[in-house]
């Protein structure tokens, strides 16, 4: 089961760095893309940032569409994490390919993704062209989590909320134990 | 041994998420910053962004002095982190305190921390004030890594290289192991 968290707890679900999973929607076009470039920057208003490919699909969606969403993926979908990244949006439905299932936002238009752990939804707060890339700046308006993987914060260290880290290339670290060990 | 790598490979050092500790200095103030909100922005010309209070001496040296050291500090530097996150600059002076040994970058003004992993050197590309902290984007001058811990990709699973991953408040994880397991 999900749970609503307050909006100024969203941070907590990709504090400590994850891998996350953005959907976005414009029109009818849905997207799934694998970003490893995201964290929180600041804390009143809860405003995320991640930096997309200036010449991805996604990157047109958000443009567009003005709201993504951030889904927290367990390390269990690494093999569907990959898939969203080694194909365009432009090319096949993310979302039919990989099985994974679209959950209705409560607050944005793009969906969630039901089997992540965690959920923030944003609507787009600022925009800047950074080299290579778009840094988008969402301006948090809803997060979830599932009930039994969140505590205040994220649980990431028990084995079923484990989450992904990438490297880069194809390496791709989970999240470990407790420091100090609890 | 530390060795330099291409400044393209830098984003590697933290791509996975950990915590940091940035290093700033402006004319003979000299500081230390734990950022958890760091995240690579941009592949050519390599940019990385720093999320930093802006209320904080470091957002004053960053952007006095326009240059920071990104380092990535082991697991085994938890309590030195700690200190630097609970003490102001203005304080204390956060290398005597913590005995952390400054080292001389190779391009710019601020310290490398010597008991840390590895070290981006960066100049100031670009700076935003978004929301309660500011966004300093870095253009990556230099970087470099402890020879035994970098292959091309950061070796965060050996037990000699585990990074610290902030779940918010007093929690943190290290990273974890490969995914899938090899």
């Amino acid at each position: 089961m999900k749970k609503e968290i307050p909006i100024e707890l969203a941070n907590r679900l990709i504090n400590h760095g994850p891998l996350v999973l953005v959907t976005s929607l414009y029109r009818d076009k849905a997207n799934i893309i694998p970003v490893a470039w995201q964290t929180p920057v600041s804390i009143s208003p809860a405003l995320v940032a991640i930096s997309v490919n200036q010449n991805s699909l996604s990157a047109e969606l958000i443009d567009q569409g003005e709201e993504f969403v951030i889904n927290v993926p367990p390390v269990s979908l690494l093999d569907k994490v990959k898939f969203c990244g080694a194909y365009s949006g432009r090319e096949v439905n993310k979302f039919d390919q990989t099985g994974l299932t679209p959950l209705k936002a409560r607050m944005v238009k793009p969906s969630l993704i039901e089997e992540c752990i965690g959920h923030i939804e944003c609507q787009l707060y600022g925009r800047h062209t950074v080299g290579d890339h778009k840094l988008f700046i969402g301006g948090v308006v809803a997060a979830s989590v599932d009930e039994d993987k969140f505590d205040g914060y994220l649980r990431a260290e028990m084995k079923e909320a484990k989450t992904l880290h990438h490297l880069g290339g194809s390496y791709f670290l989970s999240s470990g134990d407790l420091v100090p060990l609890t």
